[in-house]
């Protein structure tokens, strides 16, 4: 695979405007996220502008967390804007196996075609139809459990579908791959699963969808790795996650990634 | 009264599901305690889904501070699933003194009778009906002028009440405890005492209401203090505090912990 | 000009409670930021109580980042009764040239003469009529671009204009003042502008408001120049500008102001 480092060179070069419609508990984390990796984010939702707002912007990532019907409407807006537009976005099905509702919503997602989703296992389980044990963002099922429902997945919407965990797994149906960075404090600060989201997109931007992926979840988790060689805790792990994604440079990312083909 | 840090051992073992329907400005900081203490948060509102996810949570917590009119539904329906389920659910009515419609919403979530009600002396004065002085979610009034309001309450409801302040008031109307662990950086980090009520909730579950809510306060309290000792302003305090909460044992606790009969 | 320190000081003695309607993003650090400075934050926005509640707070603040319907006429209502009243408030026009929506809102709270408005070259532009650049939060013109525009928007609408940028502009429409306190790492924390409208509000209450908001501007210069002193990157500013604003008396305000007539 080509060298990673090219995927945040470029990012950082288009400074590409994402918009996000996301949860209320990731916003801000999400916009420190993607000003920290040099992307420029912007939270848009009123169903009176959100398709125009979509249009000006280079990605869209759609997060269900705190959904709500006015809020799902405008998903589906900016959504549909992208698909459009051949523009790329992303959708975080998050506790899509808890209730009915976000079944619903998710398919109706679904059918706009994610350039990427990404979630934990047991949303990647559950938006396949197979039944998974999740009940909200934290995930009770293995990546391994989730590999063949992500393959399926990406089969059936055409687009890339990641699996976020110890050693994620990024499929196209086709090729597959594994990232191995990351670090034990990270699913101890919330949101940063949603905000990964925002990076993703942001490195999507004019290139193709799964080595773009893949570099984007290596330069995450090995902020994770850089942050959590001093951290005490939580706290000041979120703190120096910020700066990590801040100070790494391509070259760091190329060096320190640990992507294999799976 | 039994050693404190046996509930945090029962809540860190169980890491029970929280769901918060709590206001905008207490998501992210609340998400972050939860995660830190070892319990797993969750934040549902749409009315499409709460009483399902209700349904699938160990216990809810309900914050009026950045209310409106779907969300006080979804309140209601929640606190009606958990009272109807005999699950813990925790109060906290931010600046109900305020507004008349912050005294009308509260007083029908009253009625669904909560585990415990945390507030400050402002607040508590002005659900039991009091006149107190309070404007928003700063007490003009000390924890000493709350108590028999406090115990009034306790009665009219059958939960426990717990008034906020530099030393803490619990009763569930015949036994009273104060706690007087804190620190002063604590009123200067927005949403600490909502985030406390997810704390609250965790360790509610499975536990007597009055102890369990006692030890949750006398915890959080020492996280205060450990944070406070090398902070210079409520900005590395609040890093501070969530390591804190992740780095405290249940010995700690019961060595810390300054609980006094009342 | 006079002192800068007499604002910081006064504000600290009042300790004033500042009513704000903003966005998800800002809630949580834009309530830290009042925090930290020493004022009293509230968000408040459902209509049924939004115009009592601004009743009660002696400033308040309009932000229209993640606009949507209700919270448009919760924003109309609360900055009414602030006019009829004759207290100040402010408004950041967020992101106003991106979209339709965005203008029409702003055109609206326009009319109820907000005591300050405050945003970057682009929306002050934007605001002004002259068809800026501007995209979402960030600034594609430099401050210098606006000036004229602040001008006749102070002009019309009998308020303050606030640019905010590298070095500040602010006018009342005949005196005019830069500040050039601040740090380039300033924009790379979300919502720190929207943050600094509450600084401004809060500054505003029994005085002046073209010296207030140059105080106001200045102090949170100083507290971004102290906080990049040590940071790495965005997460550690974060966190010791709160402790800036803190700890900086008005001694070390009025010391370390870079004010200038304009």
């Amino acid at each position: 695979m080509d060298d990673k480092g090219h995927y945040l060179h470029q990012m950082r070069a288009t400074a590409p405007l994402v918009h996000n419609i996301t949860n209320f508990v990731a916003m801000n984390i999400m916009a420190n996220v993607l000003l920290a990796v040099g992307a420029s984010p912007a939270m848009v939702h009123a169903r009176a502008e959100v398709a125009e707002f979509a249009g000006l912007s280079q990605a869209l990532t759609v997060n269900i967390g705190t959904l709500d019907a006015p809020w799902a409407e405008a998903m589906e807006m900016a959504a549909a804007t992208m698909a459009g537009a051949g523009r790329p976005w992303v959708l975080d099905p998050v506790g899509v196996g808890a209730t009915r509702y976000r079944q619903d919503v998710s398919a109706r997602l679904l059918r706009l075609r994610p350039t990427v989703i990404r979630g934990n296992a047991s949303e990647i389980l559950a938006l396949a139809g197979l039944g998974a044990t999740g009940r909200g963002a934290d995930a009770a099922d293995p990546v391994e459990a989730a590999e063949a429902a992500a393959r399926d997945l990406a089969h059936a919407t055409g687009g890339v579908v990641a699996v976020s965990g110890p050693v994620d797994y990024i499929t196209d149906g086709r090729a597959a791959f594994r990232v191995a960075n990351g670090h034990p404090l990270m699913p101890r600060v919330t949101a940063l699963g949603c905000s990964l989201n925002g990076v993703i997109a942001a490195f999507l931007v004019g290139q193709d969808a799964l080595p773009a992926t893949v570099a984007a979840m290596a330069y995450y988790g090995i902020a994770g790795e850089v942050a959590g060689q001093a951290a005490k805790g939580p706290g000041g792990f979120q703190s120096a996650f910020l700066d990590a994604l801040y100070q790494i440079t391509p070259e760091v990312l190329a060096a320190r990634a640990m992507v294999t083909p799976a």
